[in-house]
Order: C-alpha cells, then structure tokens, then sequence
C-alpha cells in the first residue's frame, strides 16, 4: 500500500491559522483530528468516496458528519437540484417544493402534524425549547448532562463566553437513568415546560450508548402525566434508523423533533415536525432567516426522502455497517486487541479499551487515513447507502494493517 | 396594463396552512404582506426580474429580503457553483475556497484581521456576543431598543416563548441618541461586554433612520473608553454601501462585525470579521454547524465579492436607487399624496405620511404588484447590480397607476 501525504492540506491549513481563529473551528479543527497525520481539505466526493485535496482518495465514513446518506453526488439529488438551481434558488418567498416537503415529512411521521424548515439543526432544536415554553406557560427544560444539541449558549459543551443566565432554565439528569428524570421532575414538575433527548448518546469523546428498554417510554410517560412537552432532537441520527423518527422502531412518539443533517444529503436544511397541540404555540414563536426558504435544499430533500424509502437504504445502512463493526471485532480479537464498537450499525463508532485519551484511536485512524479510509478517532462514524459490501472488504484490508500498527506501537 | 392573478400562490398557501405553522412564517409570512392581493410561491429568477408560480413577471425590488445583490442566477456565480457541485459541496473539512474568502475578507476589510463561517446572520451575530463576553469577562451587551438582529431570544422582535433569563444581560438605548447610550455605559460600563450597532435603523414597519453625524464615531470613542467591544451588526446593510463595512465611508471601524445576506448572492452562508485582540477570544468561543464548511457558498462568495469589486455596482446601486427613489417622489407630490423616501438609495423604503397602520402602503404594493412591480409595503427595498435604468422607468410607469389608486382610494 501507497501511504499518503497530506501537503497540501497542511500548506491550506497555514494559510488559514493566519486568518482564521483555529484555522479551522468547530469538530473539524485538527485539533480534534490526528495533526500532521490526516486530510484537512476536500475537493470532491462521488457515492462512499471522498479525495482530499492533495488528490488522495478514501472510503468515507464520516458522511461529512452525517448529511451524505444516500452517497456523495447522488445523481437523482443532483438533478433535483439543478433543476431547480437554473430557475434560481433564493426568493422573495418559498417554493412549490416548501409545501410539498412539509406535506412529505407529515406523511412520513406518524405524530407529526406539521412541519417547518431553516438551516441549522440548533435553530430548529433551539427553537423547539421556546415552543414548549409559550405552550406551557413555563420556564424550564430539562437535558441529559453532558448531551451535545449543539452551540447555542444553552447548551455548548465549551461555555467560554456564556452567562450563567444562559443556562439559568436548564436542568440535567442522567441520560438512560429514569430514576434520576423522575427525581428532576418531581422537584421542579410545574416549572417544567420541556424534556429534550436524543434517540442515543452519541456525544464525542465517549462510547456511543444505546439507552435501555423502557428509557423514551419512560420518557413519555413523565411527559403526559405533567404536561410536559417532549422534546427529540433527531439532528444526528434521523434518516439512519427510521423514515418515521428515530424513536418509531421502539413504538416510541414525541411531541416535537427536530431534524437536519441527512435531510437533504448534504444540503443546508433543518426541519421542525410536530403535534396539532404545539400549532398555536408555533405559530407565536417567530422563525426568520435569510436563507429558510431557499428552494435548493428542499428539492434535495424531497429527491432524497424518495431515494431512501424506495431503495430500502436504512436496511442496506443496517447491513454494511454491521459488517463493519462485526469485521473490526474480529480483527481486534484477532490482534488481542480489546476495542468498543458502539452504537447502530448505520452510526457506528468504535474506541480501544484502556484509551482514555484517544491516543490509539488517533494512531489507529491516522493508519487508516494514510491508507484510503477515512475514520474520525473521536466522533462517531456514518454509513450511507452508497457505501458497498466491496467497500467493507476494502476496508477491513486496511483496518487489519493499521491494528498491526497499534499492536506494534502499543504492544 | 393586464393585472395580475394569484391563484396558483393561493392554492398553495391553503395547502401550505394545513402542514405548517402559519402557512408561511417570518417576514415572507402573508401575515405581513397584502393578503390576497400579492404573490406568496415563486418559481424562477433572472437579473432583476422574478416569475411568481402563476407565472406573473416581476421587476424586483426585494431582492429575496438583501441577498440577490448581483441579480439573480448571475453567470459567473452560477459557473463557479456548477464547477463545485459538480465535485461536491459538504465534506469533511472545508475545500481551498475556505481559505481563499477568508483572506479576501480580510484583504476587503481594513479593520478584520480574521474571517469565520456560518450559515444565518444571527449565527455570528449571537456568536460575537460570547466573543466580546469572553474578551471582557464582563456578561452585558448594549443594543439600539427595537433594533433587529434575528429571531434568537435575547432579541427576537416576537417575545413568545422567550423567558427573563433571555435578556438579563441585555440593556438597551435610544438609537442615534449618544446622550441616552452614554447614561448607559456611564451607569454599567464596568459590566459592559459590547455594544451592538446597525449601520443604520432598517426595521420593518417603520421608516428607515440614517443615523446623525457622530453617533457611530461617539460608539467608537465610548468603546474605546471603557474597554468595550464595538460589535456591527451589518447583516442587512452589507456589501450594499461599502466593500469593506458599511461604516467605512464614515471612517468609523468596529471591532468586529456579521455579514450574511448579499455576501454570496442567494447562495446561504454569513460570515463574521474581527480584529486581532478579538482572535483568542473567537478561538476559545466553541462554533459549529454541519454546513458551515460547505464549498458551494464559499465559491459563490468569492465570485460575488469579485464581481461587486469590478463591476463597480455599489456606485451602480446607489445610481439606480436614486433614480426610483426621486421618481416616487416626483409622483408623489405631482398626485399630491405625501411619501417618505428613506435609508440609502441601495437599501430604500417607501411609506406614505399619515399612515400608521401602512394601509396605504398595502394598497399601493398591491397595485404595484398586479402591474409586475414587487414591493413590500412593512419591510425595506433592495435594489440589485442587474437593475437597469429601463427598469426603473418601466418601474414608474407602474408606480404611476399605484398612486393614482391611492389617491382614488382615499383621496
């Protein structure tokens, strides 16, 4: 095997720690990366594929942290957009596709009764926190601790530049710990207007873990005997277990869910579904961005709820990423060594046991970077339909030798 | 002159109403046009003209709320977008676009030594915020009472939902009254993060306010004094009056400032800029979004800041805004009705005297809008690079018949 170089991303990333604070920010800043050892700049991407821009080439499994579910350039995407695209994008009100998505996620989602859209998954789960508040007349909401929704100040994981009077309405309890939600509810139930969760727990820098049975039902349960609003943020794993909601394998429904990344297969675009009994309060809460009604990304979207319902993409997702998982055991085992494969196999993340600080996890992935696949050490990973059983086999060719490589290392 | 129909936007507002919150929310919301009498959908844009979905032909004089600045489906932004999305948009990390409008924010901007990314402008407006209450350590932002800066709690017009914790650290003054922002700061400065100023007033339902000479300069002076951050919130205003800040005419120069709207013409991205002593705070305050690094926007930016530089077209902007807004008022006073022109000729509004609840104003877009002219009767005009001087002539002949309806009306 041909290890990569990565020069010109390191040459792209100079220039832009001279102008750019961190050169690059958020979960894609090197810092959360492998520095020196993997690709900070893409240029293009077709089905499970990605090249870098030093024109290295890799099997992709972080989708672009999720929206590239039905591959990269999907073509029944693709034409959807340009289409739309030579009409023009961005008027002075929506487009017929606006209605027809609204219609379209109404359909899908058994609870829902409504829907509306704007850009990014926190507007959508932020605003979701202000509905619950203007239907219920309270104050308060109630989050797992330690749960990422986002970097709105109520709830980014690095609080540099919040206030406590950010966070002076949220409580936490323990993800997956029922007794500890009911403590929270029982204390402060009459000042609770909202409990916001994710299907899982798939914050960064730790296992994924998948909450017991009875947890969400639980949930509802504490909802409806306070009238309490029940709150989903679908933002990370929506569209990979579910056409319906992530929850609706468990026979499990919430009262409001916000949904972005997959939606549109890597065009910008959150939406909101809920209740009937949320309407009124939706309609008092404003909504407005520039950009909400843009007709690109709602084309895309509609292009790509099809495409994933009539291709059974969720089962094929289900498929491959189990092989991954079950093929990365096996290697792990066979090397002696103990890893975690965590979460659903369509949103898998694999971590080594005694790694608290991800340093084999880095070598790992920088192993596999400098081989054609593109892992993330921290944060979890994402399947898309267009990943293939050739792609796994691909991979777990060079997934083999870079656990040679940890065992070398790390002995 | 054939008037116009809209059924086909009618038949889909009922639609719409049935599957989201208001049928249409935000300032696109009927709510806030001229119910009935207006388009709601549109389907296709080109230069300044746009085609609503019953097929009717406007002259545009909205711009899609700021962002068209070059006219829609412009061939050079429209080439580099198809070059992009032919090799993608959303990867991994940024592509070399990112770092290449950075530095073009930066060449562009005499006081910005550093460019970030986002998608909505209250992303980096909100954003700046915790940047100047991290810088300080000091937890209060001062705003202009009533001034608009997005639809997050602690400055959404609409307080629904909204809780008191929202604004605890907000306190607020009189735009373009020194005298009332020096009471402030004199009364809290030892608390005071930032203050956050528009360009100019350009709320919607008022007229617009060009602010004396001074009172930008007196924020400077009083920022500099107490050791305040100077936040400029140029959203709206931006790339419409200056190419580097809407305040640099005025020699005034903020610590940093938000960009989004016209930044990319239509394509959705917003920007922030700020000076170096700002930088270890912007890199401490966390930022992330799963589209803020897509590359479709960035080549979209980077081809329409190249063609706002060469074309000339603020000069143009002001040249065209000038003519309408001097014709309006022409016609004005010849059908004796009594209108206020307001804000800069690129960003013009138009109100009659007398008319508090803009009835007038309603009935006067509605006319327009039946004779292919497209105002807003509540919200601010934008004009475009692609408007013509045929367009404008065209446009006062429509005008004309509007005024003369009003009169008609209510003499």
């Amino acid at each position: 095997m041909t290890m990569y170089a990565f020069t010109r991303s390191q040459n792209l990333f100079e220039r832009a720690a001279r102008v750019v604070p961190n050169g690059i920010y958020g979960p894609m800043s090197p810092a959360f990366l492998v520095p020196g050892h993997y690709p900070y700049f893409f240029q293009r991407g077709a089905g499970s594929h990605v090249w870098d821009v030093d024109g290295n080439e890799y099997i992709d499994y972080m989708c672009s942290y999720g929206p590239i579910v039905l591959g990269h350039c999907h073509p029944k995407v693709e034409a959807a957009v340009a289409a739309q695209q030579q009409a023009g994008n961005c008027f002075n009100g929506p487009g017929s596709a606006f209605v027809e998505l609204a219609e379209r996620l109404v359909d899908l989602t058994p609870f829902a009764d409504w829907a509306l859209f704007a850009k990014n998954g926190s507007d959508v789960v932020t605003w979701s926190l202000l509905v619950a508040r203007e239907h219920t007349s309270r104050p308060k909401i109630v989050m797992a601790d330690g749960t990422y929704h986002g970097t709105d100040a109520w709830c980014t994981p690095l609080t540099a530049g919040t206030t406590p009077a950010d966070r002076a309405e949220i409580l936490t309890f323990k993800y997956d710990d029922l007794a500890d939600l009911q403590r929270v509810v029982a204390a402060h139930h009459e000042q609770i207007a909202g409990i916001i969760v994710t299907p899982f727990r798939h914050e960064a820098f730790h296992d994924q873990e998948m909450p017991g049975t009875g947890f969400h039902q639980g949930v509802r349960e504490l909802c409806d005997a306070h009238g309490i609003v029940f709150i989903l943020d679908d933002v990370r794993a929506g569209f990979r277990l579910h056409l319906g909601g992530s929850l609706e394998g468990l026979g499990v429904r919430p009262d409001i869910a916000s949904y972005c990344k997959a939606i549109a297969n890597g065009y910008p675009l959150s939406a909101s579904v809920g209740r009937e009994f949320l309407r009124p309060a939706a309609e008092r809460v404003f909504l407005a961005g520039t950009f909400f009604m843009s007709a690109v990304p709602m084309v895309a979207a509609l292009a790509t709820l099809e495409e994933l319902a009539a291709s059974g993409a969720i089962q094929h997702m289900w498929h491959v990423g189990t092989l991954l998982g079950r093929g990365l055991e096996d290697q792990a085992r066979a090397h002696g060594l103990p890893i975690n494969v965590t979460g659903p196999p369509a949103i898998p993340f694999m971590s080594f046991a005694d790694d608290p600080d991800f340093e084999r996890n880095r070598w790992f992935c920088a192993a596999c970077a400098a081989r054609g696949v593109y892992f993330h050490p921290h944060h979890n990973w994402f399947l898309s339909a267009a990943h293939t059983e050739e792609d796994i086999a691909r991979t777990l060719d060079v997934t083999d030798a870079a656990f040679r490589s940890v065992k070398e290392k790390w002995g």
